[in-house]
């Protein structure tokens, strides 16, 4: 049981350092870059507060965990942002390759039959073919939304962002997963775009 | 439908506010303090890779859903150190009472049915009673003696803990638990505390 609970733990303590992965956008207040670690909680309440916003077949439970390792491979990786044109690019042959290497190490760390749930985990929300991953994926679409929204720009001035590329990067996958929620917060939005 | 989104998303932005709110507790590299949003997550995902050391009758969805919303109130009355002797009192009568006025703030700001779900959460998560809740609490105090192993002392230091008070105020909660993670950690814990 030691050698399996110093794999858990080895696995635990590299996972600390999400918290030190910084991402394109900000607090809700606008005070600091959010890290991927806090990202990371407030997705999964998201996923706990909006399980209504949920199409057939999705299993919150399942959405929850998936979001708790979804961007673990930042550990190696870093965060890509959706809106910048820098570093690598969002999606990109060089990207997945990149955090599939990073994924072969850091689940490598945890007991074989761990690491392989957690790793299929990740790969299906990569993935986003089934209905807990497109949720989970319109999720991740949402949160940045509210920041930028709530902080009165964030990332949208940054890149210049207009309304037209916020529904083609953002928007359509919001739809995909949350059809009803991404009216309601395109509506939100109408008053920033239009200024 | 639209009055209800508002309300989810005030309490998804107010809950951003977490992420400011500092623990005791540093992040395992000793780089800086833990905010109480990163360490919701990390929580999240020691129960994710731990599972297999609850006892019988934890759920471990239910789990994860508690640690999600165990610090909440703390947005109002920030977090109260285990070994500081400074400030509040942790379990004292005034802590109590100022976690429940924050509880009936923050859960309020929810559509009725989400609030009283997710209050009663918590209250079961601080009443400690319940398998889940136990099993919980554990990790909860588990987490932050990883933290100070890795960073070479921590609040260990700070507050001059000795191995029997880290016996008395965190061993005996974990051991209720999980006393089988509590006996492996006590033994990694023996070289900092023979120094």
């Amino acid at each position: 049981m030691s050698d399996r609970l110093e794999q858990q733990f080895a696995f635990l303590n590299e996972a600390d350092r999400l918290k030190s992965v910084l991402r394109a956008t900000t607090l809700v207040d606008g005070s600091r870059p959010e890290n991927s670690g806090e990202h990371s909680w407030h997705l999964a309440l998201y996923a706990l507060v909006l399980a209504d916003q949920a199409g057939p077949g999705v299993d919150i439970n399942r959405v929850i965990r998936m979001l708790l390792v979804h961007d673990l491979v930042e550990i190696d990786v870093g965060d890509v942002p959706i809106h910048s044109a820098n570093g690598l690019a969002h999606g990109s042959v060089e990207t997945v390759a990149a955090e599939a290497k990073a994924a072969d190490r850091i689940f490598g760390l945890l007991p074989r039959d761990l690491g392989h749930n957690l790793r299929a985990l990740w790969e299906e929300f990569e993935a986003a073919e089934t209905p807990d991953a497109i949720f989970a994926k319109s999720l991740d679409r949402v949160q940045p939304v509210m920041a930028n929204l709530m902080s009165g720009g964030g990332t949208w001035t940054t890149y210049n962002v207009t309304a037209e590329q916020l529904e083609s990067r953002v928007g359509v996958k919001i739809a995909k997963g949350a059809p009803r929620l991404w009216n309601w917060i395109k509506g939100q939005t109408a008053a920033f775009f239009a200024r």
